[in-house]
């Protein structure tokens, strides 16, 4: 048993925060100043944004994520993730990186499962951050908790699928440069359950794809990358398009979203992070009845509370790590369940004391803490809402006794 | 004892549940239309608020809160908080009864401490709901829930104040029709600690009052009314603005919070049981794993617990109304606080649960939750944070013991 | 509306509370080093008990909680609730005043469905605080949650009735007064599953009643009358024991709970005030790091938030007491439901503050807080779990949008 | 970074998990048993207990807890933690292995401080569990979470030092086989704050020590050993029993407190452990409205936070046992407060969970739940009051960002 990080993995934690430090906080208000500055806030991506990532990539803080291929560093989960934490310290953060939703769990996806020309024509350019991917699995009119729900269509027909269905919270696909989406759908309805349902590569240009709107999240646009509700009206791609085959996209789905739940719980850990920093400096340089805000006992229980949630939830996301890296994702569900419920709530309770410590300014723009706020209250619901999460650990656990059943 | 609501006030709950059902919901979603469509969703009210408050006026449904005034409709607190939680169920639902803050608060103070000429030149046209008014007491530079910090000056000179001051939060400053503001600040610093502050009036078209900016709250901008920054440098007005006279401001503001902090608290309590209402409809409408959401036993609890917090908050907020009409606002003091504390935690915690029983459409703007959230949110903030209002009751239960003291 | 309480309350409140203050509260410790000097805990009752109970009788403060029956006092459910509070502030205090459970539930069922015989036999002397009475529903071997679950047997056998079955929970049946229980059990098993379900009167001298065992809760043997694990043996009682007729121990069990709840919750309340009282003196006369710990913002949070929930709850339950009396026990069922799950909850948090501002003597009997504490847990699970009714309060919710079910 | 144990710790692990399974918790009943068929609860040491104890010396599962010295184990702090977790699962399970408190800190106190001529007199008889000691710093008259507070004096008389004072929550004093006790006092009042207090060695036989009464936890009397109030009057020792030196009180405190907090902590996730797993058998073999209460929701989403729970504390314990192993106690300072903040509160409400879950038989002794909630519920206040340690951890937190400050 051994709490320490590497000498690699500390080295990249010291070269990621220094970045963040020197290029990435001092440019949050630029980049939301240069969206509103443009004819809209979704016509082009702020040119910040490019200029910050020509600078990680040249430091090679570049596609971080990629564990067992030679596209990535060599890092595995548990390496990954005290990076990704510190990269969750800014909303903009990891797409400096190229470690950025949905594009990471879209590139892994693409590296697992894609032919070579796939990945010559998708993985490459996501690769080099020139362009950007959606993921269409959620739908408006079914509760997706339930991922059988699923009601889009991929059909066959000759040479080529057709896709029918409406999906929403298409994230990233109002982004100029979202190219591609992955899209779930079902070729077998009377197949098994788990097997009647396949994922598919659907460029956005094709003929039939239309994004109807874009989603707000609070009040939050989420420019200019969205959540976008899309449908697919008789879109014809080439049957090669299909991932892995008919029927794996199950399989797919559960294994693009283990990394994806850990990736996003180490960025909630950083927001959470980074909110307790800055109330506690900000109730050290505020005076209510006399005294600086910090001397208050029921502040400090706020500090206190937030410090032990924020190292159990951390500690937890890097033993569900260690666990995916040794024994599988597979093996790793009951940890992924539990760092999926653990993670948004946490960094939902740390970030809501510091905007109480905030005041007004709190619920503001002023700081970044009420966007991290709706940002982290998404991840309650994205892949999978708690309740999901519990009831299977819930079975989980139950399954241990249940031999010992009288009835 | 008796929980029952007299027969008038059982006949104005079935006429604005009535209305409300009939005009107002089925046009919260034209409301934001015509926001977006105009020129810029600060230029205009939306055509469609007149038109629901010429059909209230028309009803008799106007002007409702005005306790103990020839100008109200002769309700004392205790029936006028069944009426304006039902309001509170839309967000646009108070200003249709011409019942929105912060112009009740400040048609209360005008009507209580306003010269003739003050009622006439803003009263009246107040209580038209031709004009709109603001409130400037919070500061950007200073903890605000400590009144005494604030440090906008009101100085005499000759027959003028001169004002000069950062304000925020100035909620309402940034519709087209706000005409006036109140703002509070010193006009004597070497005064008693609560006779230093004044209150005065500033038409906003005065010159040296610039709205700096327009605040959102969690993303939303809340146009039209919005929350504004103003500076005032060198704003002079006649004398005769002020209210009441130097150094009453400290105890207008205590007078006008405590009506204005029940009106919250009630819409509160209407925003909770409309979520709470549009859960269980959600739950028997959507399924999950081929059962509908409503069996599921954590959705049950859900759902009792929201049933349980609505009730509490319910009671002791009418019983703070009727202390206030029974005994005075300031004996009322420690019921004030209590719903000020209870009030929005609860309704947070109705609508987070609605929240995450719709998913996605839960977050967005396709039903009033997420809006009704972070209003909600601002109102743990506003008129005192939570941690005021605490620290105050406690203070009120320990003097019960004092005399005990051995110390 | 009227929050307030009627003279007649307001006088017996003081005279109760005058009544604690002289007489019982400086007794707790006596009561139990009396229990202690005895040749066994549960040989006798602490004489101590009985000269209260004169001294309570003679002073009119006795049999206070009867309502509509010329046996009683003539208050009616919101009128008694407030006076049972003050009693509830001690352990022993419900007993001196003949207004403790399981007696006063027993007594309202003897009054309501007792013959003029059983009446004689049972109900005088138990209004004359002369004997104890005990209640035996629940069963070791199935989840009394379910009342259709209980499996003891009532056999008709010509003039008789025969009794099996095995009955825990049983309390005061330790009591060396206590004469008779009533008993529930099956007579028609084959019969609607709430008709076959009847309660009979069981003298325990009766043979083949055995009390197998005395259970504690969480270590106290709450002797004199503790809580008994009894079985019936083919015991034999006549046929006119039987209470209202066959088939009808449901109806009467949903008969006494909703009073049985309600008296519960008030106790609760008077309990929590207690401790409320006892934090708030307490810190003010303890110091730490040099200042009394009532300085403490945490503690003061504390304090805020018992006022707050006391208050809250006390008002659920008048409200509950109010529908009782108005609409009816049945009509009352959410109310009853809510205070149910409100009150031991509440009562379980504000104690446990008080422990924690105790420290060791919190946890110990110097104080009544340990006891208490382990009193009001009890009633998250006595008169059915938290989870039963929560899950009664769903359905009541949901069942008003029923008919917009799309399923 | 590697989460699993090692292959040595894992054979201990076994070992110790098949001693319990086939030797301890079958014998807790009659633990119990043997205790109450004695004279007097107080007047013997069960004779299970001392079989119990041999079997485990002679499989080698003895004194498990000593890191860094001759007479432990060889175990370090976080291969002891999982060992000490398992043996907590029951409450006579520590002291079968000789590693239950407060022996183990008064051993490591000795081991580290004691003379050549103390260890053979008191921690050898102790290592051998031939004898049992107390550890007598808490009083009743002072808030022990400020340990400056403490006022029994030890004053040096020629060759002798006079003990006078008023001790409680002296655990284990009222154990037969108790025959030393380690007192802390001020031999130096007008000392530094943190060089005023001493510890010293009194055999409990000594004259002028009594023990005045044995307080209860809830109503638990914890025989045989009991937790004892002690009076010291003019109580005698040679001058060579001052552990370590005049003024070391506070110093040996903070250094027996970190290894004793460990372990506490240890135990309590053992405690939540069987709690857990008794909830889940509990529900799958229990039925209500015709189906095992296992299937219910709300038990499921009990079980999948207490899964949760328990996880996350355990890893931070192992953390701070870690930091304790590679840093020392005092740089694992915030760490050590952190857990035990988090692992009483935890157990507290997975033990809850499981009373719940078995209602009557919860609160009651056939399980051995409530006794371990009364446990966990004294170690929110021993050792240092939770908010003493939340305060110490805010102080900490803070403390990185003070140079910025601006007052």
């Amino acid at each position: 048993m051994d709490f320490s990080y590497s000498d690699r993995v500390n080295g990249l934690r010291k070269r990621i925060a220094d970045f963040m430090e020197q290029h990435v906080y001092p440019n949050e208000q630029l980049y939301e100043e240069q969206l509103n500055q443009q004819e809209s806030r979704w016509s082009d991506v702020p040119p910040i944004m490019e200029e910050l990532k020509e600078k990680a990539k040249k430091e090679g803080l570049w596609n971080l994520f990629l564990p067992e291929s030679e596209y990535g560093a060599g890092l595995n989960n548990q390496e990954y993730a005290p990076l990704c934490e510190i990269m969750g310290r800014s909303l903009i953060g990891p797409e400096v990186f190229n470690c950025n939703a949905p594009d990471t769990g879209n590139m892994e996806v693409l590296e697992r499962y894609g032919t070579e020309q796939q990945k010559e024509q998708w993985l490459k350019p996501l690769l080099d951050g020139k362009i950007r991917s959606c993921f269409s699995m959620t739908e408006p009119d079914v509760a997706s908790s339930d991922a059988t729900n699923i009601e889009a269509r991929i059909e066959k027909d000759g040479d080529e699928y057709v896709i029918n269905g409406r999906k929403w919270w298409s994230s990233g696909a109002g982004d100029p440069r979202c190219k591609i989406s992955i899209v779930m759908g079902k070729t077998n309805p009377s197949a098994n359950r788990h097997e009647q349902q396949s994922m598919i590569l659907v460029p956005l240009d094709t003929p039939g794809v239309k994004i109807e709107r874009l989603l707000p999240v609070f009040g939050y646009d989420h420019a200019p990358h969205g959540h976008a509700e899309i449908t697919f009206e008789n879109v014809r791609v080439p049957s090669e398009n299909i991932l892995l085959g008919e029927g794996k996209g199950f399989a797919i789905a559960q294994g693009r979203l283990g990394p994806g739940r850990i990736h996003h719980c180490m960025r909630l850990i950083g927001a959470a992070e980074r909110a307790l920093e800055e109330l506690c400096k900000r109730v050290q340089n505020r005076k209510a009845f006399g005294k600086p805000i910090a001397g208050q006992g029921v502040v400090r229980e706020w500090i206190a509370n937030s410090r032990i949630e924020i190292e159990q939830a951390r500690l937890l996301t890097l033993k569900a790590a260690y666990m995916m890296d040794t024994v599988g994702n597979k093996a790793a569900k009951a940890e992924i369940a539990m760092i999926k419920v653990v993670a948004p709530s946490m960094a939902l309770r740390v970030i809501d004391r510091a905007i109480q410590a905030f005041g007004g300014a709190g619920v503001s723009n002023d700081v970044t803490l009420a966007a991290q706020w709706a940002n982290a209250r998404t991840l309650r619901l994205a892949d999978g809402p708690d309740e999901v999460h519990r009831a299977q650990l819930a079975k989980l656990e139950l399954r241990k006794y249940e031999e010992q059943l009288v009835f």
